[in-house]
């Protein structure tokens, strides 16, 4: 593959990433919904759960990164320390919706032996967000585990062939 | 670095992250606790949570591949598969960990907005348990990051210097 080729690929994987990111966050963020329980509103936002907001500020750094990325990419000194920042993204990404999926399924079952109930019968709006933002989220951490394999494949192919 | 030096680092490193998983699987698995709530025994244990039994997976998948890298290392044509395997069960173990944290803060914190209470005040035991696994993941994932990197640095030198 001819050094041209890999660099395309590397900056399509990268603005697939970015999108998927924000979308990630902007789905995230305007998720909200309200109910009427026993004449009290009960209203559901993602900054009411850690681990919603955990996965904001993880999807946050990683669309901000993507950009910088993107307009830096030709410098090739960076190549190396680009690595090794791309490894730790895909790890942070991949403990983001982690968190968020776990808090999820709590909100979606519920966990009957620690008496939690299931909230998505009562905000289903919110839980539809949050389940866009979630496949966002994982497509992103798809696509970050994919650059660092195609980093590693392009930086260490000479040390093999 | 001599080559025998950064394969005793590497070797060390493998030891210590086999060590940590292991006792994140023991510590999560004999983690169990109940208590009378309303004239009700209410057993707490990690089976109940899927995140915890995905930590407990994880955790057991990560041990047995640190084993078999302990007695297949002496290998040089894998070390291009163990570098990717490596990284693949540092997402994995980073995952994981995640999963287990944010419901461990919903059992010890609860969520007053979704109505969910926490556990630990009933059940001490369990959540002390759940906290020492979580701690041996934690430094678990820490190593496998650290032996990601150490691969990357020892293989990628050559070019770069």
């Amino acid at each position: 593959m001819t050094k041209s080729k890999r660099v395309l690929i590397s900056l399509i994987l990268r603005l697939l990433a970015f999108g998927a990111t924000v979308a990630a966050v902007v789905v995230m963020v305007t998720s909200h919904d309200s109910a009427q329980v026993l004449n009290l509103t009960f209203t559901a936002k993602y900054s009411n759960e850690p681990a919603f907001k955990y996965f904001v500020i993880a999807e946050g750094i990683a669309s901000a990164y993507s950009l910088i990325v993107l307009f830096t990419y030709s410098q090739n000194s960076l190549r190396r320390l680009l690595l090794i920042l791309d490894l730790v993204i895909a790890m942070l990404l991949s403990s983001s919706i982690s968190a968020a999926v776990a808090i999820a399924h709590v909100g979606k079952k519920g966990n009957n032996h620690a008496g939690w109930l299931p909230i998505c019968g009562q905000v289903p709006k919110f839980c539809d967000h949050v389940s866009g933002a979630l496949v966002a989220g994982f497509i992103a951490a798809i696509l970050y585990l994919l650059i660092v394999l195609s980093s590693m494949h392009f930086i260490l192919n000479p040390l093999f062939l």
